[in-house]
């Protein structure tokens, strides 16, 4: 379903019927990314953390939770635990990637140094330790365990196939399903957890999560390239030049003709770049239409995400998670 | 109790007296620290877990645990926890301190890079919390959740309180216990735990550990000033290098004369270094006498630890662990 013609996008949407949820939520999170003993920890976590991100993490936990009709107060915790784990994953990538743009605005790393990024991410890892252990419930700390180890694999995964040209779409899948779609699906998993749902309904919150955090990445990876910095908040090329093998390339290196597979050699194993390289890149990728092959993967993982939970109970978040999954791609546009 | 005429020392013969179970602890620590996907992640772990350390902090809890008579299988998960931990910390120090040499070795950010050396970190986090789960006891959880939280926070205090002349004792005494005694209490006072030791007994457990830490982290300041590197496996002088306010320094600050001050500022506040400055900041500290006065404010924190644990039964393990807080003094000579 196309979401042009609608007033309210899903995201808006969710976070209007969970307002209640959310500004609990967002209370929490003040609350405990304060530091008694070192202020600087709260100046790097607010910068990241009220820079107006879309909150959609901690939102696939309150909508899990409440779909199954969760009327405790521990959704709340895990949905903040969920937004301390994405932030503290996003610092040390800013450090990892070097960069120096993030939701249109300079990294941390930028404004501060390195070390704190590492450090702040560290404490906020803690302290979404802390509020998980808080639920007393320990499968909900398994999962999410489980997920953090799955994320940083993933990281380390990118680390050494990066500048490699050898890289193939299952490498790829691997990579994303760990620093993306672990959290997405330990997000709505452990929503359906806390409120005692059966198996069968957070296995089936699992896999929305999972396919819609694929989607995302591979709508994010396709916006590094097709996308423009005013709407992304991130520079279009980015990866390019941090020479990462994502899906638009790794569809045109594979199609690649010899005099082209010398220029990936030279752009992305060698890293020797040079002006025009970009635009010849794109250039590529439009010659093979690799970005329409990949905006078409990701709707297949869109539509799977949809058919992940099309057999739970109608249910107005259900729904508002269907319509979800048809925005992360149509950001697109 | 002076040890010097003693042939075993007390880590030694706390590590024969624990052999099977750090031989359970060292087989688990291999087992998870591998990653199907990821081989970075193995090779960065072993440099560092493999390079011979003493393993003092898994000691402690497999200690604490027999002492308290734990018969069961888990003391041995909690043991690789707390190294885990360590390890993870360790890593991503080497990148906050840009240093080059760790346990008489080229560190992992050197041999790899700082971002590895972030990612594995966060990788062996992850696990860390993963063996901790499979405990299945929320106390150890949230003793362990709040150790790291505490970590993270001290050393974040760390870095804003760096090349602040104005950082006084008691600043530091919050970074060190931070750092490096949130560990060491948590690394008894879990053994305790999973014992289901009484509350007076993993309290005094606790207070060891915290004393133990805090006199570990003053020697371990002193040495950086009065070591050899040979023996510590560190650069004399880093710290000075790094401009960090350790004990030594402050006192040698808070006694410095208008000359001396204006050194301090020059060298420490202001980051300007010249040949010879090393040598005149030891002259001034042997001048007013403050390695002296920091190895006798260790070997308070050793008598505290010792005391904190003195009414406990009498046993051999607690025998020993009293011996270790000697020995962590001892170190000095």
């Amino acid at each position: 379903m196309l979401l042009d013609n609608r007033s309210t996008k899903p995201h808006e949407a969710l976070a209007e019927t969970l307002s209640a949820d959310m500004e609990a939520v967002n209370a929490l999170i003040r609350e405990r990314m304060a530091s008694k003993h070192a202020p600087r920890i709260p100046e790097v976590s607010a910068h990241l953390i009220e820079a107006g991100g879309k909150r959609l993490r901690p939102m696939l936990t309150l909508a899990a939770a409440r779909l199954c009709g969760y009327e405790g107060p521990y959704h709340v915790h895990l949905a903040a635990t969920v937004e301390f784990i994405h932030t503290a994953t996003l610092l040390h990538d800013d450090v990892v990637d070097e960069s120096g743009k993030r939701r249109g605005r300079p990294t941390a790393n930028l404004l501060w140094d390195n070390k704190s990024s590492v450090l702040v991410g560290d404490y906020l890892f803690a302290r979404s330790f802390q509020l998980m252990v808080e639920t007393g419930r320990l499968r909900v700390l398994d999962i999410l365990a489980n997920a953090s180890a799955t994320i940083a694999e993933g990281e380390v995964l990118q680390l050494t196939a990066a500048q490699d040209l050898a890289t193939d779409e299952s490498t790829y899948l691997q990579v994303i399903r760990g620093k993306t779609a672990a959290l997405f699906s330990a997000a709505t998993e452990v929503g359906g957890v806390i409120a005692n749902a059966p198996d069968e309904v957070t296995q089936a919150l699992h896999a929305y999560g999972d396919a819609l955090g694929i989607a995302f990445q591979i709508v994010d990876d396709y916006l590094d390239y097709a996308g423009d910095s005013g709407a992304t908040g991130k520079n279009v090329g980015d990866d390019f030049r941090e020479r990462k093998l994502t899906l638009p390339v790794i569809k045109a290196v594979a199609l690649a003709s010899d005099t082209e597979r010398a220029f990936w050699k030279r752009v992305i194993e060698k890293g020797d770049q040079r002006d025009g390289d970009l635009e010849e890149a794109l250039r590529l990728l439009a010659h093979h239409r690799t970005l329409d092959a990949t905006r078409a993967e990701a709707t297949t993982w869109a539509d799977k995400a949809k058919a992940s939970i099309a057999a739970l109970p109608q249910n107005k978040l259900r729904d508002l998670l269907i319509d979800l999954a048809d925005y992360v791609v149509a950001r697109i546009r």
